[in-house]
């Protein structure tokens, strides 16, 4: 039987880099994609549990059935596994995202967030971002690393708990030095909001806020990226930090 | 100066949750609370993007601070340290929610997220669960650990990229066996959507789910819960599985 391949963002499903992803994933096998019905940026791993979802079947051929759902990329996850799928997704791909999903961003982020799901599920999954957020980017230079890397997961296979987090750098083809297996890099979103007063002279606040990583570390995703590479981050859903377990002992106490 | 503790959660501003942990707080120096204006629970790290927030102050006297904003957890911890803290946090307090998020719940929660999204600003922070989803809950056998753990953040400090994660089992006090600290259990929500048809004959599917965790290993925040603990996870927000990098050196490539 073909690999099946389950198909997310955060974008939409009208998305440009859906459908550059969707076509690379139908030269592998057989191809389901339910992704949100508009825009879901930003929404990380929310779920929609105050109202029902719906769903619409955009389209449906040989080895294609595409649907949009009206909840968050990782109830796309959910819904299609449980309803959608005609068998057990072999990986779980989100994106190509228009936007970077390096470092940190990837706490904030519904592409990421879908893959992280898939991996709750014991499903492999990979997320794919390119660093443009132009809506019509031109996503043609970092294909082949996405058929790359989608070919040696289902050729490999990959860790069921582990995602992986691929940023694509803004380079034409000629440029692209490679692909590098990277941690996240440390960095910070600051001066997050500016201040406005509407017109009844009441103040409001909008989130804006630049991104800081000074000096990338060697083997990190932002270091791979401003040095032409593509980064690929394995990442997993548990966030303990292991290291610290002994430090905090001695805050341990019996009933008090 | 006292120290000064910011405190949000996700149950919305008007949760009895949020009230006792403040109550707690002002015992050890001046609070400020910012908290969404109603219910933001499952939202995650959501980042409130397409508008702009408005605040409302609800309460203001000697040593203590309360406003309400329509943004979510992370907006919340965002704004007040940028705008409505009078100098930085020496801590972020976020809860106690209404209801467990041990496990892998973590991923899902507003009330972690806050906590999560102060380590990234490098305040430390610590987030309380109690196992009971009651808008009445009674909080009453959990705060000596409540305040057992604020003291010790405290007077010893907590590493800055580090969050804790409590969950406090619903127990009565003389149950509570005491305070372990742990790392996250495996578990797995399952079954999750529930499909039913409209008066109209068109599907919906509404979100539901059994959370799976069938033999908590031992040191696990489940199995402290589960044996009467009050379970302590320091979780961080690098999601890097560190362990598998060397093994997925093979899908490196060079120019394709």
């Amino acid at each position: 039987m073909k690999p099946l391949m389950l198909i997310t963002n955060d974008d939409g499903v009208a998305a440009k880099g859906l459908k550059e992803l969707r076509e690379v994933a139908r030269e592998f096998g057989d191809v389901v994609v339910m992704a949100p019905e508009s825009n879901a940026s930003g929404q990380s791993h929310s779920l929609t549990t105050t109202r029902p979802l719906r769903v619409h079947e955009v389209r449906k051929e040989e080895g294609l059935e595409v649907y949009s759902c009206d909840g968050t990329p990782v109830d796309c996850v959910k819904l299609a596994v449980e309803y959608f799928c005609p068998r057990r997704p072999n990986l779980v791909l989100s994106g190509i995202n228009h936007g970077s999903n390096s470092s940190i961003n990837v706490l904030y982020s519904g592409t990421m967030a879908a893959a992280i799901e898939a991996t709750t599920l014991d499903i492999s999954a990979i997320g794919f971002s390119l660093l443009n957020h132009n809506p019509e980017a031109d996503f043609s230079a970092g294909l082949p690393y996405v058929r790359h890397i989608i070919g040696y997961a289902l050729e490999h296979g990959l860790p069921t708990d582990v995602a992986l987090n691929v940023n694509i750098p803004r380079l034409e083809a000629k440029d692209i030095k490679g692909l590098r297996i990277c941690h996240e890099a440390k960095a910070q979103w600051l001066e997050s909001f500016e201040k406005r007063v509407d017109p009844r002279g009441i103040p409001y606040w909008w989130l804006t806020g630049k991104f800081v990583c000074d000096t990338p570390e060697e083997g990190s995703d932002e270091w791979a990226l401003a040095n032409g590479y593509v980064s690929v981050v394995p990442i997993h859903p548990d966030l303990t930090r292991h290291q610290v377990i002994d430090c905090l002992k001695p805050m341990t106490s019996e009933s008090l």
